[in-house]
């Protein structure tokens, strides 16, 4: 059974998404420390493939997530999930909600339930620890009352009693992850799907002007922009986008061939199924059939078989 | 004295980076428990302004700094810092560094100095821990031998030992902070600034492309660019750009009140000086000069002054 390899410890909501993210095969799922040591054991052989944060996380650094895909060996995408920002609160046994006197989880949780710890819970004292999971084993220990978590921590801590599910301030918030593993044959396209790539362009006026200029003129819709400065190499900035589309598509390829003309790094990320398997909208202009019309027309001009 | 917010507990990098950003003036620093609250706490009047991480910090969620500037009443920055991700070794009194066996620090933290740790530290058993104050704090309490800390914990915890000063994996890695208040007078243009904003545009193939275009026909240079989802919108996406030059500026001017026009929103987020003082390069056909002179022509054109 293959091994997959998530950010830890157990009861995470990476591993939660990992879990969906594999779900269609049978696989051992594997706690590392940290995103960059996941990624190391893909690149090693060590696992199969890796569920790691790239936006918006509750837990583990999504800046640290991007640099680690973008060092060393390659490594592409071959699936995403999203998860909502939605927690449990997991108790002692015996405890009901009025008396929780404290309550556990990672800072950015606890930020995030904010308003629903105000109402429910205004006089417990709150305690920030490493993450949701870390919480749930601290609660499990007998540390403190309750904790604020993923709901699958308490697959991990089963003494634990769910108190609330799904509670969030925000109640459409989710964070997305994706499955990584070294290249090899490609996810094939669904017509819903996405491309991932990070390009490194020198620090001249207009350069991602006309970046973004290729992709819009083929009809490509951007997701998602980040820039980041590169470390070593003072004046250039890498950029991470992501954008409806499979490389198979034929205005994928036109456009990323012409972004490798533009700039001075371009490193594919992968091409994978939306986690939500709605299909992009495509203008006319920029469909397949366009795409294969206008050049049959330009090879017919070419062989003179056209006026 | 006014007081200034900033991400607590108290020993933090945000804590480093406001002394910073408030080095001119005095000021009793006031640490709040979450980017959020500090921002509120400006909005109310509580404080005069907030310290606030807005780059790839080590703690705190630069997501949730960005959500909140722009939620609510508009803030705007008025100063900029970076600080190098270098961190100390606080030891409890009496250590040497071979004789520590539990080191502790915010996860990031414990990341970003894993090849240091791994060749000073091998055998030391690893405790993530909320921040790196907090880390500093738990050594004070004799719950870990050292923390890995900011340089400014130190001054909160004085009976621990500094074993370590300034390491880090990567030399150059920096975080980047802001001074953000309620809207008044701008500060000056000093000839090297950057001006912030927050876009928000539908999801319409080439509207960013568009955007940028606006940029980069007068001559301005992009220094980062980030996009969110709109949470309450869907198919909407909200762009935190950074760009050299102020408000003031001429070209700034005419670009913002062209995204004024082009975006369902745009707000201004403030026009401070560059961290690292130096003036961006500007393309002659883009310097005040040369819009005034073309201000002049048109004027005399449109006065008939001119064939």
């Amino acid at each position: 059974m293959p091994e997959i390899a998530y950010l830890g410890p157990p009861g995470t909501f990476t591993e939660q998404a990992t879990r969906r993210l594999t779900a269609d095969f049978e696989a051992d799922l594997v706690p590392y420390e940290g995103v960059p040591v996941a990624l190391a054991a893909v690149r090693s052989g060590e696992v199969l493939a890796a569920g790691v944060p790239v936006e918006n996380s509750v837990e583990g650094s999504v800046p640290a997530t991007l640099d680690a895909l973008t060092v060393d060996d390659p490594l592409v995408a071959v699936a995403e999930t999203m998860v909502p920002v939605q927690f449990d609160v997991l108790a002692r046994p015996g405890l009901e909600l009025s008396q929780v006197n404290t309550v556990a989880s990672h800072p950015h949780a606890l930020a995030q339930v904010r308003g629903w710890l105000g109402e429910n819970l205004p006089k417990a004292e709150q305690h920030a620890v490493a993450s949701t999971a870390a919480a749930a084993a601290a609660v499990a220990n007998g540390e403190f009352d309750a904790a604020i978590s993923a709901a699958v921590a308490r697959e991990h801590y089963p003494s634990l009693v769910r108190l609330e599910h799904g509670i969030a301030d925000v109640a459409d918030a989710v964070t997305r992850f994706l499955l990584v593993r070294k290249p090899g044959a490609l996810p094939e396209p669904t017509g819903a799907d996405r491309t991932s790539i990070c390009a490194v362009i020198s620090d001249e006026v207009g350069t991602l002007a006309d970046m973004l200029a290729e992709l819009s003129l083929r009809g490509i819709n951007l997701s998602r922009i980040e820039s980041r400065p590169v470390k070593d190499r003072f004046g250039h900035y890498r950029f991470f986008l992501d954008f409806d589309g499979h490389v198979a598509d034929t205005r994928i390829g036109e456009a990323l061939a012409a972004l490798k003309r533009r700039c001075s790094t371009v490193r594919f990320l992968g091409s994978y199924p939306k986690a939500d398997r709605k299909p992009g909208y495509v203008r006319s202009a920029a469909s397949e059939q366009a795409f294969d019309k206008s050049a049959r027309w330009l090879e017919a001009v070419r062989e003179g078989r056209l006026a």
